[in-house]
């Protein structure tokens, strides 16, 4: 990874150099945390701290960075001087990785001298926004999916390369299989899946042909596409060519009305004998149509969950702040109408009534009574306090949040849960 | 950049292998083209084909690569070397950045051997869609603001850096004035915009104190913010401090609101003599606030757009794909309900009536009769053909497309533009 300095907003550095001029560099405490709940969450889990972490550590600047902030004419040599020495060396206060989490709570809590802490905004609001969205729209799909598989298909129209690799992490933690891009597969050791496309059926002399042609490159693998001309027709020769020895693991539908189609294609496989092959639905796949096909009883075996669930269609961001609570042990807050904020450093207290989660407060730090607390400080004066958990561990914790979870937050109707800020 | 052989989704990497053990190695042309607008665009940008250029350079598969999908126990060593080989030899038909396009226009077309041309699918859609979704999104606002600057505060909460970073560039070609991101800054050139946050103003004992910190530390860039506690006190404040001396270039309010705010900021400042001093809005800013703000009169002289743009909320996608279309010469095409393809590498022809676009036909490349060319040639067996334009180029090639865009197609309803498919 490069110097990530320039991966911030002018204003942080016009700030930081008035800041220093001023000699406003007290302790000051930061919190990151979401306002408010789009109407279509009824929760978020907390998704990004790996990666804000690694990148607190690159969050350096180099010649090449400073040679452009001079070139910009605002800024002062000892400020540049400043951003050349610079390196996060503050504290880190944060909910781990897959944690059900609502608004108000703060994800994140970076506390260091006021400059510091201040140029880091943009960063760290970036970093954690976009896997918390993710997380928070695939884990919906997990949660109507009885138990089927679902697969991120969705890398081709995600926003950026960045953003598809960062989404197949984020949905493998919210319980998704796997994903089908190889870069998230190499880097974060997540299963991957993926057979073919039209194309490829397109491409030889009939369907027939491809089918064939597929299934002898990769017998163990060998999912049908069956909708490139005529989804039934494709489904009969996919019988015939079983009969004759071709090796059938799955069939996929990607277009058409997938409740009349996943029907007959189920009974003319079962039918065929074929009761073994599994239906994989892809093309335009929610959690609002899973839900709907599945409530229909649809024979559907595995989603490919694509475009709506990369880009979080229907709430594609948070309303995620950064912003600045306490100043030299002071309460900082605004007051401005629906952007008023928390002053402190604070805690998240999780209260359960029997095995459900009840409710939460959400205290000054250090004064917590009860509950289970859900902060950690994670890194003290630069230096990482904890270890990090491994992608499975982070999966498997939110696995455990969503059984504590009040039922109707399970659902895709809007139902909230109670966050007393004290 | 490193090898981005691995940012491709799985299955092009099993069809590739699939096509080279059947010898299905003939040459293929891909067309990658947006199906259908959605409700809230009249039209599309073009952005995107400089990045996808570059890294087309870099999609190579290393050592790190290779071991990584030997580790899968899918392909075979003959194809894992026909990777390390990889380079992009084909040719690469475009329309140029900064142009104004429609459904079923080919924005970008490849051609060479299949597998050549399969395996890129991922990369062509993921790196074209961003910056098409952003700059389509971006243009809406210039087209209402009637000349005001726009900036891009967005960054924060695009999806990744990556997004943050090339949203900068679209919005720029789009006809913003500048960004808030720095990286976009140091790597286009784009001007760059900022001054303080809320934090700013509230870590001096008083918000005056704040102000007249701020003025100086950057007299030439003394914009105050507003709204930390009370907007029109804040005002008051500033023509105060005019009066002593301190330098006052604008005001930015971020919340509240707007029409009244700006109305009486705007009255406070007039009668303070400060009518020279520009009222900056920002905050949920979109294009339908712009125009609606506008139309009601408000004085409101800049915008900083932010989140809304840059996760191009009413429509954070598009319905982009990337289809064989001609293989050894012959036709190509799907023909499964509502996903039908149209065959052949094809040409764009724009025709005019007096000064204004009239209509669009798409038409076999070759066969070309009458009409602007919109499509070039601008990869030929891998390298590069013609010179790319400088961003100043492309913003300047788009606002000349504006000029003749059918005024219908410039307001937020929905109007739609005739393509002839032949």
């Amino acid at each position: 990874m490069e110097n990530l300095g320039l991966c911030t907003d002018l204003y942080e550095l016009t700030m930081a150099q008035s800041y220093l001029e001023h000699r406003k560099t007290g302790r000051a405490v930061f919190s990151l945390f979401v306002r408010k709940l789009p109407e279509s969450r009824n929760f978020l889990v907390s998704c990004g701290l790996e990666t804000l972490i690694e990148r607190l550590e690159h969050f350096r600047f180099g010649d090449e960075e400073l040679k452009y902030l001079k070139s910009l004419g605002k800024f002062s040599e000892e400020f540049l001087d400043y951003l050349r020495e610079y390196e996060f060396r503050g504290d880190l206060y944060a909910v781990p990785e897959g944690r059900v989490v609502f608004q108000n709570e703060p994800l994140v809590q970076i506390e260091g001298s006021l400059p510091e802490v201040q140029i880091l905004e943009t960063l760290v609001i970036n970093t954690v926004h976009l896997q918390t969205v993710i997380a928070s729209k695939a884990v919906r799909s997990f949660l109507v999916s009885g138990g089927r598989s679902l697969v991120d298909f969705g890398f081709r129209r995600a926003h950026g390369l960045e953003a598809g690799v960062y989404a197949a992490r984020a949905s493998y933690i919210a319980g998704f299989a796997g994903t089908s891009n190889l870069e998230a597969g190499r880097r974060f050791g997540i299963p991957v899946f993926g057979t073919v496309a039209h194309s490829y059926v397109m491409i030889f002399d009939s369907e027939e042909e491809a089918f064939r042609a597929f299934a002898k490159s990769f017998p163990q693998n060998a999912v049908f596409l069956l909708d490139t001309y005529d989804t039934l027709e494709a489904a009969r020769k996919v019988v015939e060519l079983a009969k004759e020895g071709v090796p059938v693991v799955g069939v996929r539908l990607d277009s058409g009305d997938i409740e009349k189609l996943s029907r007959e294609v189920r009974r003319l496989l079962d039918e065929g004998g074929l009761r073994d092959v599994r239906v994989i639905v892809s093309g335009g796949v929610d959690e609002y149509r899973i839900e709907e096909w599945l409530s229909k009883g649809c024979p559907i075996d595995a989603f490919g969950v694509g475009t709506k669930f990369i880009t979080s269609a229907d709430a594609p961001y948070l309303d995620m702040a950064y912003k600045l609570v306490e100043y030299e042990g002071k309460p900082k807050f605004k007051t401005s109408p629906g952007k008023a904020t928390f002053p402190y450093k604070r805690q998240i207290l999780r209260f359960y009534s029997g095995s459900l989660m009840d409710h939460d407060e959400v205290v000054r730090y250090g004064e917590e009574h009860g509950g289970e607390r859900l902060v950690e400080k994670v890194v003290e004066g630069g230096q990482m306090k904890v270890k990090l958990p491994k992608l499975e561990e982070i999966r498997e914790r939110l696995m455990e949040d969503i059984e504590r979870l009040p039922p109707e937050l399970k659902t895709l109707k809007r139902n909230s849960y109670r966050v007393i800020i004290k």
